[in-house]
């Protein structure tokens, strides 16, 4: 295309379009992750993980396909995060192997983000830039602006994403918090300012959409610490709570400080992240408050507080390690008050039930009301997002169908006409001008699974095959031949796992080896020549019709045949 | 013992001493069975499963460990059942094929029993009684008296079991409602006189007492369902809930005369349940209300109703496929209305999640709020209780320790000594009388887990190998060797399954192959004789390493080794 044609292209206002295309995290709670394509220019928010769900069984997590990122590598300018939770930013580490592309973020999310790299080894090879609220970083044809915010997690930012289409605001995740602990409040004045200039199109967190109300203020939280540690003046007092929720750690240590207690941080995590937080002066720590686990032991219990992880029932954090008995240097007396300070994200309730009931054994006294809230926006918050910002579409995203569906009728509840309303699938291609707006295309998309370092090599396959020997286990039988003559010159050894103990059952074994034995005798015959996968097949199925009448169970069988000359 | 001597020792107040001895239900919700013994009599107070954890794969469901109801086997007067869910009757099959002793109930209880013995083609065999509410079942040195309760199902009692030691009086589960659906309120004056004339134990639900104020009666629910006929009279309207709360699916019968509808049954324990009631009239059905499934497309669709299962998101249930796009006769349409008439039990939320998500997506409206009350008492109605019973002893039953021990702060409260306060733990014998109280001894106890027909051949040894297998999958190494000079004939061979698609890994196993042999070859090095153990463990070490290095997973690796002359 000629410079000349493509100026004229340009003019033509009409021709000024801009895609959204949501890679993930409209599915699903987590990997977020959504591109925008003006022209020859893509910039990417987020890149974001999932973690599995109860069948994906062995998988420790799942990150976005990035094909057409992949397909349209020339146009990137780079990734453009919100904050630095695990959904937005879990799967940089993975994507940036193929696509080594700028990462923009303010500082807090960039420090997490540079773990992450260092545990990958790719700390010298991401081209990173910090930026700054109202910072605004030319990327090609866009513009993106950061813009404060509130959340559970410090730094985090609201995007302003400017093209010649017009300015698309992306919420990321976030609640309006009038009063947060750090830094001040969301930069409601600048989204007025936009929306009075013209929005073209608002994304916003539908996470909480289906709440009514106001999402309390995350110092409402201090409050309760202040009155817990009050009211148990002689115990030693556990909090439990996420790593990258800053400010809650803050107002714990501002209620210990006010307490005159020294304060512990326990789980790797925790230490990690808080000592993030600290060196970039995140959290504010008054000298001589801080001491090793390993110093608890030297001051009375009443005057310490040990900050830990495992407020979900996460097996192998701290919380879940001490309430087993099995913590090294955390013993639970019946004097201990463990808070809480979360609410189980679900499908973690069973968890948290357990790791509750295990330190109430204990004796230890057990506080989970008003200890949390949540760090998104509520149905209020969504509606005065709308009013400031008044775009001309509505796109509700983070959030299950339920969740982004009741953003939705917010939107058109505040006067956004149905059909400038869209409830996008992951990988639709919505183009936007500001005369009209459709999905015009669906790219490629999807979850692949990570277990240990294989990435996309565990598919519907394995999994299947997993889930079935998960049930009822596996039976092998192995049988050697005589090449040629078909003659068996050993086995059928029959093995399993997972089916039952075979101590226990040598008479079921010794019967699964005459009908294995009758199964062969019969796939020989009326056969001119000995067919190996005849023999598997009527093994497979004699064995599997015995157990199944006998048991009513259905492990895998898989018979193996060795042939020697 | 003769007969003098004995007529002596029951004569001596002091020795009058009633064991209780809970085989399961403490240390989980489910599994509730519960020995009374004294001296040569023993009486069982329900006998129930418990649905497998989550670590559990592959098991169907848990009976209790009964040895030392064997083990006392003359002295067993029957099974005294309380009400009709699976937590209280589910295990009865299962027990009875070993201990044949009768079985006393009300009516629903018995005839959902009876539909279980039934499927266990035991209905001929086992000795069963139908009891009336203030009946009194003479059994051995125990007198059994049945009371009007009030649950989330008919015909649900608490039981007054008396000896010459006192009366115990065991809830059950339950709740106090007003103004139930059918029949009339707990008995509480019944309760008052059992509690003047002196109690010695309470044995009370303790699943709600965490909860504060009172759970509201079931009739609040009745309201919703017309509130939402009359809000949706253009729909097809669904309702998923519990099969065996029949009194909930005559509060939707009536919603659904009222509004002039045609109800179907869907989902086969509420078909089965839904007959059961109907044919022993604990459902009033307008003549013309019921219609087939089959029948639906006959009536325009604001003119029906389906009441079914699948409130739970259960893979299999009614619901559940109707969501999936998978039920041969019902399809979701955007103009229908879908009532989830319960609340995710903890554990399942992610399955209703996932249920809600694809009927929203179907355009269906759902309606969760209001829907549902709880079956339990919650503290206020606790404190009723104690008040009215004011036993000597109190025994918090049916719960997690954090449940029970709510409950047993209730009792405190009300001014029953701590000392007289009792946390058991399944197993325990609690020897009362009326002068001392005090745990005596322990007897054998637990959960047999069943899988299929299976039962107590699954344990944790194979549990243990369904975990591993499940997470990275197996791989089997086979090889034949000659007898005596130990050459490899055959293999080795690598057979897996769940570890990686094996088309797209060819080098992988070719290099895994490599090793082993590799391995054979250092196994038999430096030894006089081919030892074939040293060689599995040699491949089974080198291969476990090669992968860990390579891919940071753990399959169980497995080698079989076949010798032939």
């Amino acid at each position: 295309m000629s410079q000349a044609k493509k100026k004229n292209y340009y003019d033509n206002t009409s021709e000024r379009i801009v895609n959204v295309v949501p890679l993930g995290g409209l599915e699903q709670i987590g990997m977020n992750i959504t591109a925008f394509e003006y022209r020859e220019s893509i910039v990417v928010v987020d890149c974001g993980l999932a973690f599995p769900s109860t069948e994906m069984l062995g998988v420790d997590l799942v990150v976005p396909d990035i094909t057409y990122l992949e397909e349209n590598r020339e146009k990137l300018k780079g990734f453009f995060i919100t904050h630095g939770h695990e959904d937005h930013i879990g799967a940089l580490p993975y994507v940036l192997k193929s696509l080594n592309i700028p990462v923009y973020a303010t500082r807090l999310t960039m420090a997490i983000i540079d773990g992450k790299l260092e545990e990958h080894e790719m700390a010298g090879i991401v081209e990173r830039h910090i930026v700054k609220y109202g910072d605004v970083v030319e990327a090609g044809d866009f513009k993106v602006e950061f813009i404060r915010s509130n959340h559970s997690i410090a730094d985090s930012a609201m995007l302003a994403i400017t093209s010649p289409a017009g300015t698309i605001l992306h919420t990321g995740d976030f609640k309006i918090d009038y009063t947060p602990v750090f830094g001040t409040m969301v930069d409601l004045p600048r989204l007025a300012e936009l929306g009075k200039k013209g929005v073209l199109a608002l994304l916003s967190d539908s996470t909480n959409a289906i709440r009514p109300g106001f999402t309390p203020t995350e110092r409402s939280v201090g409050e309760t610490f202040d009155k817990a540690f009050q009211d148990y003046p002689n115990s030693r007092i556990l909090v439990a709570t996420f790593a990258s929720n800053v400010d809650r750690v803050q107002q714990i240590i501002n209620a210990a400080t006010k307490a005159g207690r020294k304060v512990a941080i326990e789980g790797r995590s925790m230490v990690g992240i808080f000592q993030l937080a600290a060196d970039l002066e995140y959290l504010r720590i008054p000298e001589g408050t801080l001491i090793d686990t390993e110093s608890l032991k030297d001051y009375p219990d009443e005057k310490t507080v040990i900050i830990m992880t495992g407020s979900q029932g996460e097996a192998m954090a701290a919380l879940s390690r001490v309430a087993a008995g099995q913590h090294k240097r955390i013993t639970i007396t019946p004097s201990d008050v463990v808070i809480f300070s979360s609410t189980p994200i679900p499908g973690n309730e069973r968890a948290v039930s357990k790791v509750v009931n295990e330190l109430s054994i204990q004796g230890a006294t057990i506080i989970n009301k008003e200890t949390h809230v949540s760090g998104h926006a509520c149905q209020e918050e969504l509606k005065l997002i709308y009013s400031l910002v008044h775009p001309k579409y509505a796109v509700p995203v983070h959030g299950e169908y339920r969740h982004r569906m009741a953003n939705a009728q917010i939107a058109r509840e505040l006067q956004i006409p149905k059909e400038n309303v869209f409830m996008l699938n992951s990988g639709d291609v919505l183009s936007l001008s500001s005369e009209q707006a459709r999905v015009t295309g669906s790219v490629q998309h999807g979850g692949i699974m990570v277990d240990g370092l294989g990435i996309g090599d565990v598919g519907n396959i394995v999994l299947r095959d997993r889930q079935n020997l998960s049930l009822d286990g596996i039976i092998i039988i192995a049988m050697t031949f005589q090449r040629g003559s078909g003659e068996l010159l050993a086995g059928p050894d029959i093995v399993s796992r997972g089916f039952v103990y075979v101590r226990e059952s040598e008479g079921l074994m010794e019967e699964a080896r005459n009908i294995c034995l009758q199964a062969i005798d019969y796939a020989k015959e009326d056969s001119r020549y000995v067919d190996w996968g005849r023999i598997k097949n009527q093994v497979r199925e004699d064995l599997g019709g015995y157990f199944w009448r006998l048991m009513k169970r259905s492990p895998v069988i898989l018979p193996i045949i060795m042939e020697v000359e």
